[in-house]
């Protein structure tokens, strides 16, 4: 019987696919935290999610809607006034992460997020919180750097009754793309399912920086990316 | 003209109402956050936050539902089936703060608002978020203690951009109910506007936690509240 539980970030993109079955791996009872943050591939992402919880066979779910970053606004993600920039300097909406801060920040995203999975964390006495951010790729986030989670945590045990001790765990931190595709490959994540693409919900646009960022991964991984590309 | 721009967590409550007060003694430009988060008196606190701005001239509003804590549960003051537990050992509404940790604890409350009010501020270029917590009354809730405001201190200027340098200001951390009420007597602050009552949302309860405890403070600072009570 498992005993350690995990408070996992599913997105439904490849980088939480592969941070929640290094999370299995390690033997943690999985509790998936998806959220809606009023992005444009919002049910497509969900979509994702949900398959991929049904193949990991997780049964604990919570879906959160954050939709007010919205209203904070300053986002291309999550306002659709602000064009999304093209380049491969831009986040994937998996990560956020980018080696210049774009116009697809969300202020303090990783931080609102940790939260929330604090709070759930909390109340059913997990172990640890797993999300799959990357701070190589995507320096350009400040809330994707280690330091940051070093110092979020501090913050989350001084805030949380003695007896809980959260440990947040970022397995693919100094991971590259590539890398993220080799530790799927060897674990058997089923890339099919996941969804990188942040600007179309049917076939995955293959321009958008999260595209290419994932069509690049798999290139230097010498392996075929499963999903179908409009071109 | 105001060049310095605050975050003020303003929850309809005494506590907030002085801490609003000293913010703009302290000659900061107010932008005020009020969250609602599917509490029983969610309208009533709405119309005190109303009321309060309007009082002190505030026009950068920004209202956040955070009902998801109702999804995570565990708390008397946002899941109707906990029953609520009246003794003074239980929080305001105001602060969440308590002597124990009682059945209104929302795990990592404070966590969850400052990451809100960090994305906002980061979004309009603040310098501080002020908030209205209580170390003393209320020790039993690990995230109302200074220590964990310094540690959230540090991981927001850590996971922020290197231009935004935020403090997270709480002006009556060491207080008394009865100090805030005689700060709010000296700073002006309309009490009458107020409420924190956490049961009842026409006349205040009278015999709620959070009703015992403001008239706690009324009495030993020998001055008189003035909202109307049932009994």
């Amino acid at each position: 019987m498992k005993n350690k539980k995990a408070v996992v970030l599913m997105s439904g993109g490849m980088d939480s696919a592969v941070t929640t079955a290094i999370a299995i791996h390690k033997g943690f009872q999985v509790f998936a935290l998806h959220l809606n943050y009023g992005q444009r591939t919002q049910y497509r992402e969900k979509k994702a999610f949900s398959d991929l919880v049904k193949y990991f066979g997780i049964s604990e779910l919570l879906e959160v809607d954050v939709s007010y970053f919205s209203q904070i606004g300053n986002s291309s993600l999550t306002d659709k006034k602000i064009e999304i920039t093209t380049s491969l300097q831009i986040s994937s909406s998996d990560t956020q992460c980018s080696n210049e801060i774009p116009s697809s920040y969300v202020p303090f995203r990783n931080g609102n997020i940790l939260a929330i999975a604090t709070s759930w964390a909390e109340t059913i006495n997990a172990n640890a919180i797993f999300i799959g951010a990357m701070q190589l790729d995507y320096s350009g986030y400040p809330d994707c750097r280690r330091e940051f989670f070093d110092a979020f945590e501090q913050a989350i045990n001084l805030g949380t009754k003695p007896e809980t001790k959260l440990k947040i765990i970022t397995p693919i931190i100094n991971f590259t793309k590539k890398d993220v595709v080799l530790k799927g490959k060897q674990l058997g994540v089923p890339f099919e399912l996941t969804w990188s693409c942040y600007k179309d919900e049917d076939k995955a646009c293959g321009v958008c920086d999260s595209c290419l960022l994932r069509l690049r991964g798999f290139e230097q991984a010498r392996i075929i990316d499963p999903i179908k590309y409009k071109k």
